[in-house]
């Protein structure tokens, strides 16, 4: 159930935002063993006046830069967080080919309770057990 | 003070989309007594390559998905969260007619001293009554 | 490391919504002290149908309304989260004109294990005494 937001700047072919989707859904697998087909994610282009970036941390951005804003159950557990970090930033190297300076990752915790994945219920929460 | 987002496939007319947030507005009053007016919503469309989703959990969904996210003060109980996760798919399946299998939502909490609803002042923040 | 978003309207030219993430990167460099370089900043504008607020808690909102959501460390205290919504009415008031009634602003608090600035690393988390 992580849930993902891709904000980067207008522009760019269908077929690169689509790898760095593939990119994204494939850290996500390989480092939360995340369920297939758990795949939820947006994506907004922007034009230069409505995306900015800066150097700050000794981190050369430019125009490729990506925003990743990711939500995660809050039962994920620091090595966890380090390791999706570091496979989106490999696997977004790799496709489309974005240099890791310019991938930047944020993730926003939330208790299970917070989840309706469909159907007007609360899958994951503490009153689960009460749906079977 | 709940402030939500919905993000959806492009191509729907005006009357679905503000249907979608009506029934998200009487959702929220209904169910968290929130005020009248209290009513910040955005929206945002978004075309097949900028908009994913899979059948992870057991849930058959479509292009009609709408992913919602609400942010609300960190004081709403686990019972709160149910009501309003049952009753956005109750409402949103009578009008514009979304199956509940098409109806994903996430809840960010913040505490109150988080928001500003104008005039620059933290108005629910424990600095509040220094406002009067 | 704030990463902030600003929705609104559209239909504003271009050097109003310049204003807009000029004023808001000064009112946090201003009040939470963050580096230069530190303006991560991405904005969203919205047809009147997927743009909505009322007039709820005694404040008479405008189509100039924006909203703002700052994410920033969990570590900021009240007393900065009151000074940046005050410092950022303020600067939003001079430049580009946007009457304080019409600036909404969210915080999401994270914890530092959150962030991934570039390069696929943790830079700010438990871990980053081992980044040497």
């Amino acid at each position: 159930m992580p849930i993902s937001h891709v904000s980067m700047r207008a522009g760019k072919p269908e077929s690169y935002r689509q790898a760095i989707l593939d990119s994204l859904y494939a850290a996500l697998r390989e480092t939360l063993d995340v369920p297939a087909g758990d795949r939820f994610m947006t994506l907004t282009e922007h034009d230069a006046a409505n995306f900015r970036y800066g150097d700050a941390f000794g981190i050369a951005r430019t125009d490729d830069l990506v925003y990743i804003a990711i939500t995660l159950f809050d039962t994920r557990t620091v090595a966890h967080k380090a390791a999706l970090f570091r496979r989106i930033g490999e696997l977004l190297a790799e496709r489309p080919g974005i240099s890791p300076e310019n991938v930047f990752v944020t993730i926003y915790d939330t208790p299970k309770e917070n989840w309706s994945v469909g159907n007007g219920e609360m899958q994951f929460g503490p009153g689960k057990s009460s749906h079977g």
